[in-house]
């Protein structure tokens, strides 16, 4: 051994400082959606419990989603950009490869030098994000940490297809972590089931389509795109029979589990936001979970639709606007979508 | 207050168990590369130190690269997939918006139910992956968590565009962090400059493609791809003049900054492995590092090519392969790219 090297300084716990909400400005209501699709506003009701969804406009970027949401987020936290120390930023419709949207936020917000990366995991991104960030100020690598969940995922859905597209909304959810001298984060529980990763997915590489573009370049012919369906501009499919299964039987199991852990019962909670996917799914996680009556539940998919990575933060936001008493409360948390991958924890409502 | 919240219990310390790599079995050298640009071997290996790239087949994907590169990590770490509490993938180059690299990767190895997220931070992803691994390790998270960097960047270039895409290469390295009794990992040092954002990046967003594909679709006319340059298939491009000068200047202080705060001096180190990106930037840190003569500096560009997130691991993979007796000795490691982000952090040699 040589010599020995320093480490961060660990600190005893932490929390959630502030939340921030943003919400597309366009109300997609369910008429509209059966202008695309063989439907009624009646069946996707019955089926789903969406009305609405919100979807951002064509200018309006993930970026720009994020930057909302987090200035609003810093601001409750009382603190500012340059209090940062990272900035993470969970989606999967940056239509970028690469440089991050993260980067990009942070110095729209006055965060640099703050560290700053993207993560993709889909609905259980802001969880996964949570977990991330509640390690990162433990562990003392970083003391205010932002978490963003957005999606912009009206760029990424065919509006004629019924397996996923009509249920999806945009929007952006953040979250400031910080240190705390009581835990206000419950031990996190993540995982992955890739055995079912076609279950939620794009239903095409983008890589056909790149080599259709350039032979049409090349040719100046259209054939290489129209006479194929291998080429395909890639959007979201699902297997719904097989995600309502796993969502209502394997995440109740980890709901619970993440109660366990966290050392409380269903007793001790003022509120359950799981992802909003599906109102029946949420029901059914509510009612395996025997939740008592006083415990609020997040619905906020009934107007907002399914909103990804930030369906979590802008139901529980949508909560503490509408029951302040909550604050200070313990909210179960629990995301799970395309991986098929999933996160939970119980946090104390900021 | 209400109940009290459990947390993970954090353990003392993080360190490497174990390296592996995998490199594209195509071998481009430069004569190739200048049937593509107007350049000559002798001008290519002046200005970047680069012979040759590996480049990886077209049947070879980024979760292939990353399972060979993982199970050799897994297998010098003394451990099985199922040992793993969590796969991060360090990439910008998986052809799918969703599901992750990461939740198939964990799969194909057993890992399941392991947490799974990739990350998107460019060149910096390894050092970004290492730094949450040990947040992850350190805060109680995690026990086991396998990190990946991997890069199939000839998926995302344009071979006759000479700002970036001949410098490029494909492949995969992968580590296991687990937890230790000594620090095996130093403070990282994780940053971003998005003011830069452009500075190295993808040429267009995905977006203006998608349009002109479903015109090109709906009329059967190429005209929506072939008049004009807005719909391009995005590919990297970077302002080399700008990112030489930051990483040169800007790291070189990142480097000594990371040292400082591992508490440690160059006298200490058996290795300097910075990200592959240019010979020329790999010299001009070590010389303003003062690195002493028995350092061992990471150069694995001259024939591997800059393989973005995968070039630390990879090169460091090499040394050790090289030079076994370096194992247990102090490495620092720096990776910097698009964002533009960066991040740093002293590790011990598995």
């Amino acid at each position: 051994m040589t010599a020995t090297l320093n480490q961060p300084t660990p600190v005893a716990a932490s929390r959630l400082l502030g939340l921030g909400a943003a919400r597309g400005e366009q109300i997609v209501d369910n008429e509209q959606i059966c202008q695309w699709i063989d439907s009624s506003d009646e069946w996707i009701r019955q089926r789903t419990g969406i009305q609405t969804r919100h979807r951002a406009g064509e200018d309006v970027s993930v970026v720009d989603l994020s930057t909302e949401a987090a200035t609003e987020a810093l601001e409750a936290a009382g603190l500012q950009g340059s209090d940062l120390d990272a900035v993470l930023v969970s989606t999967v419709t940056h239509p970028y490869a690469t440089p991050s949207a993260a980067a990009d936020l942070a110095h729209r917000l006055g965060a640099t030098p703050a560290a700053a990366f993207d993560i993709s995991a889909a609905c259980a991104g802001y969880c996964y994000g949570i977990a991330q960030a509640d390690a990162m100020v433990r562990s003392g690598l970083a003391r205010h940490v932002l978490v963003v969940g957005v999606e912009k995922l009206s760029d990424f859905i065919d509006n004629h297809e019924r397996s996923i597209s009509f249920l999806l909304g945009d929007g952006a959810g953040a979250a400031v972590v910080g240190p705390a001298d009581e835990p206000g984060i419950s031990a996190s529980i993540t995982g992955s089931d890739g055995e079912k990763w076609g279950a939620v997915s794009m239903n095409a590489s983008l890589l056909p389509l790149r080599d259709a573009v350039a032979e049409v370049r090349r040719t100046g012919d259209a054939a290489a795109l129209t006479e194929t369906e291998k080429t395909l501009w890639p959007t979201l499919r699902q297997d719904g029979q097989t995600v309502f299964r796993w969502a209502v039987w394997e995440m109740a199991k980890v709901a619970q589990r993440t109660l366990d852990e966290a050392g409380i019962s269903a007793e001790d909670l003022v509120a359950f936001v799981p992802h909003q996917a599906n109102m029946r799914i949420i029901d059914e996680l509510a009612k395996q979970l025997g939740l008592p009556e006083h415990v609020k539940i997040g619905r906020d998919i009934a107007d907002a639709g399914n909103s990804s990575a930030a369906s979590i933060p802008l139901a529980t936001h949508r909560l503490l606007k509408e029951h302040p008493e909550l604050s200070g409360g313990l909210s179960l948390q629990i995301g799970f979508g395309a991986g098929l991958v999933y996160g939970a924890q119980v946090v104390r409502l900021p």
